[in-house]
Formats: C-alpha cells, sequence, structure tokens
C-alpha cells in the first residue's frame, strides 16, 4: 500500500458497433488484467462505434489498450464502415485522462508513448491530440478528424498534416488514429426556477469562455418543457481550475439578477471523486483535507 | 464488475504494543490475501496496543481476522500485561464497520459469525457490543470491560454477565474479547472567531444528544490557545442520521446568536467517501446523486 499508486483512464474508440463478435475479440485483452479494470464498454450500432472504458496502472493500461487496437487494426476495414459517427481510424481516438497521483504532463507522455508504439505495433498513423498536441491547430479532434477515413490520405500528403508518429501514408484498411490526453469532463446542469429561455442562455453565455467567463466552461440553455423550468447545461472542462462550487455559486449570483431561484442541479455520467469533496470541503470551509483522508482510498491504492 | 460489492471495516485491538516480533506474527495472516486489505496497524508501547485496520469483502475479512486473533491467543499472556490502555483479553475488542453495500444488520450478523468462531477456535468466551449487543445494558465497551482481565473470571460468574459465546469462564491467558458492530465515528471540528471557551461549551451542549441536541452527536468546547480561538470538537456517530452539512450549519446558526462567525472546519482521521460527497449534494441541490457515479467507484468494486 502506497499514497502514491497512479491512476489513469482510457477511453478508446473503435469503429464497430453492430458485429458482436469482432467486439468481443476486441475487449478480450482487456479483461482480467492485473492493475486493469475494464470499466464498461457500449457498442452502438446507429454510430457503428465502440466505446471502451479502462483504468488502472497507466504502463498496465497502455499496454493492454495497445492489445485492443492490434485486434482491431486486424479486424475492422474502413473501406466498409457505415454509420453516423465521424471516424477516420478503425481505432479512431484513444484519449487518456488522469485519474489519481497523474499530472497532466506525465498523462501526455503516456500518450505520446502509445502514439509511438501504435504505429511501430499497427503501421498505423498518429495524431496527438487535446493536450498532447504538438501544435496548436491539433488540439482540436474535429480539425484532426475532417475529411475522415476517406480524406485522409490526401490530407496526410498537405504540408499541415504530417503525422506525430509514422509516415504520411493511411493504414489501407485501419486509417489514422488520434491519441490525446485531456482532463475528465464533468457534464453538469443547474434548474433555474423559470420556463424563461433567454435567462438561462443569458447567464449561460456570461460563464461560458465564448462569452468571456471561465476559461473551462462550455454551456448553453436549454428548455425543460416537461418540468416547465430551464437549465444551464455545461461541461466543465478542468475541475481542478474551474471547481463545481464556484461555477454553482456564480449561477446563483447571475440569476439573482433576474429574481430567478436556483432549484438544484446535476451530474450527468461520471465525476471524479476529488471534484466533490473539494466541493465540500469549499462549503465546510475545511482546512487539510484530500482525498487521503477518505477511508475508501485504501481501497484504490 | 459488479455495484453490490460488499465492503466491511474491521479494526482489532490486541493486547500487544511493544513485542515488533509477536507483532509481526500477528498482523501476519492479514497480508497479501485475496479481498482482504491491510489498511494500516499501529502498535503503541505505553497502551502497550496494537490497533490494526483492515477493509475488504466481509467472510474474506472475518477469515483473516481469525487468523491473526488465534495467533495473538497463542502470543500474549494477559496474566504479565501492563499497559496504560484498559484491556480485558489479547484479543481485546473487535468492531465491524460497514462501508459500502453492507446494512447494520448484516453487519451486525458478521459480528455474530465472528464471536460463534473466536469460541470454537480460542476457547475465548466472547460478548457482543454495541449494535450487535445482545441487551442494552452491553452496549457501551465501557460496560462490558469494568473489572479488566484481572476481574473477568469472577465478572462471568454474575448473574448478568453471561457471555453471549461460551462458557462464564475466561481463558486462563487471553481473556474475554468484546466482538461488535457500529457505524464509522467521524471525528468533527469546527473553529469558531472568538476565544471565549463558554460560547464553544454552550454550542456544543446544544448540538449534542446529551443536551438534547441531535442523537448521533458527542460534542465539547476546547481551547486552541496558540491560535487564539475555540473549537465545537464532536465525534458523529452516524453520518447518514445526522449528515455532517446539518451539523456545520447548526453550529453556524447558533454561533449567529453570540455574533461569533464560524471559521471553517477539520475532519480529524479518516471519513466515509459518502460522508463527503452527501455534503456537496446537500450544497449543491444535486439530484440523483450517489457514489456509484463516481469515476473511482469502479476501482473499489
Amino acid at each position: 500500500m502506497t499514497s502514491e499508486v497512479k491512476i489513469v483512464e482510457c477511453v478508446p474508440n473503435f469503429s464497430e458497433g453492430r458485429d458482436l463478435e469482432k467486439i468481443e475479440k476486441i475487449v478480450a485483452p482487456l479483461k482480467n488484467q492485473q492493475d486493469v479494470k475494464l470499466v464498461n464498454y457500449e457498442a452502438d450500432p446507429d454510430y457503428n462505434r465502440l466505446v471502451v472504458t479502462v483504468m488502472g496502472e497507466p504502463q498496465a493500461v497502455k499496454k493492454a489498450v495497445l492489445e485492443a487496437i492490434v485486434a482491431a487494426t486486424e479486424l475492422i476495414d474502413l473501406n466498409h464502415h457505415q454509420g453516423e459517427h465521424l471516424r477516420m481510424g478503425a481505432t479512431d481516438v484513444v484519449p487518456f485522462i488522469p485519474i489519481r497521483n497523474m499530472s497532466m504532463a506525465e498523462t501526455v507522455e503516456l500518450a505520446r508513448e502509445m502514439g509511438q508504439a501504435i504505429y511501430e505495433r499497427c503501421a498505423v498513423p498518429v495524431f496527438l491530440y487535446e493536450e498532447a498536441a504538438s501544435r496548436p491547430e491539433r488540439k482540436n479532434l474535429v480539425t484532426i478528424r475532417k475529411g475522415q477515413f476517406e480524406g485522409m490520405a490526401e490530407k496526410l500528403k498537405q504540408d499541415d498534416w504530417e503525422p506525430d508518429f509514422g509516415k504520411r501514408e493511411i493504414h489501407a484498411t485501419a486509417g489514422v488514429t488520434a491519441v490525446g490526453a485531456r482532463m475528465p469532463l464533468i457534464a453538469y446542469n443547474i434548474d433555474l426556477g423559470t420556463d424563461n429561455l433567454d435567462i438561462a442562455n443569458a447567464i449561460a453565455r456570461s460563464i461560458r469562455q465564448s462569452g468571456g467567463g471561465f476559461q473551462y466552461i462550455k454551456a448553453g440553455g436549454v428548455e425543460l418543457k416537461e418540468k416547465g423550468i430551464v437549465q444551464v447545461t455545461m461541461n466543465i472542462t478542468d475541475y481542478r481550475k474551474n471547481p463545481i462550487y464556484r461555477i454553482f455559486e456564480t449561477v446563483k449570483m447571475e440569476a439573482m439578477r433576474y429574481g430567478v431561484p436556483v432549484l438544484g442541479s446535476e451530474i450527468i455520467g461520471l465525476a471524479p471523486l476529488e471534484a466533490l469533496t473539494d466541493t465540500a470541503a469549499y462549503y465546510l470551509g475545511l482546512h487539510d483535507f484530500d482525498s487521503s483522508k477518505l477511508i475508501e482510498t485504501a481501497l484504490i491504492e
């Protein structure tokens, strides 16, 4: 037992959401591995896409996910792939997310190691994206994926699109893969006691980065017709820099301007423990608190 | 992976805090066990006592701790034991604490199984205490332990003191053991912006059970001379029924009466995750939140 065990999450997306036999072969290397936990995998037939979540010790995760990528490279032929989700590779994207005792710098290094390994094992060219990006215009995955599988062979020959790993030549059946590093994203909604969507939109604009607000907030207004209320709906892309409580209190403060009460809020999907304990620590004015003071921490480490 | 994995904590106390060789032999059965995590063990030479914390799957924990108790029974002779801490057995107390997906009823059942097993394997009589107690006057460990090892042989012969497991006869060298079940205890202090101890005492009285306040709060006032402030210091013995935020807000409300600000608070030692996430959920008005929404939960289960 040590308090320094590093935990990374990895969420590889594969371009196969229909053939269950192939899906099982892709996830097989992620099952029953020492120091790697297969959290879940979901195949979407319409998207024709498989989203896998694993967590564990960084090198063990890298190794196991690489084997899944080798399987996907052998099994998936993008020349015969159709689905509603944009894609450019058999293994489309491989984001790494720091969960415990890991800096973003370490996560970026892991992504680079993975990019190198994918090219060496599979001869699939790799672009690095988000925090791992080698240049600013490659931060956004959308920019990298533009043109999709069908346009990639040509795109790689353009001046700006030499891959970070590999040659200017797509893998004939598996295309191109993007490997990235990013903070865990928190999908968070705040309920307003009004049915006036303009107010939710105005508050969303005031808190989001594109409106001059918080750097790591993407927000909009949305109407919940059946409840007769509106929400400020958002993604928090770095909860360490823009903590939940700060966003919540700011929305409360802005809502006051319209005489509108904040009714509550909700987290959609998963959130890192630290985001919640940090919120509790803020409201209680807790000093010297961190997640090592939680009983359950002994089970993680 | 399932979300129903049960986790219990067990904190056996052994009457040996000086002989490192014996201490290692007692904890040996708790090391490197499947589904059991030895969280820590601390020996106090003045108390002449060893406090061990383990966590894991209930039956695996019971089995491993029983082996530690067998070792302690063989190694410790209370006829030659001296120390500052009260004690009545080589294995003095064995509390079980529900951590995840476990009701108190299940924890009590585990304690009863352990009591039975201790008598069968070691011929040490067992009293059940706290939530596992077979009658109200045995809830309090202090009452059970009164008379200590030296007085136990006689105490067991009294009408009211037939053990829950075993005969009315102490183990000649290992005495008597108490096995119990209780909620995790949270040691929690709230800082007041005054040096007036009377105010801390008055607030402590107003929130604690013995003063007519909350059922699961034991509280007092204490002076922090070097900081020039006072604290309301407390144990929360059931955080599900008396959640932290409610105590904190009540103390804030009472402090207002004296024109005293609440400066912050602190958790001493460990707290269960749920106590903190529940606090965050209260302040954010989170709906549908529980710990299964934490990324790290997948690693525990």
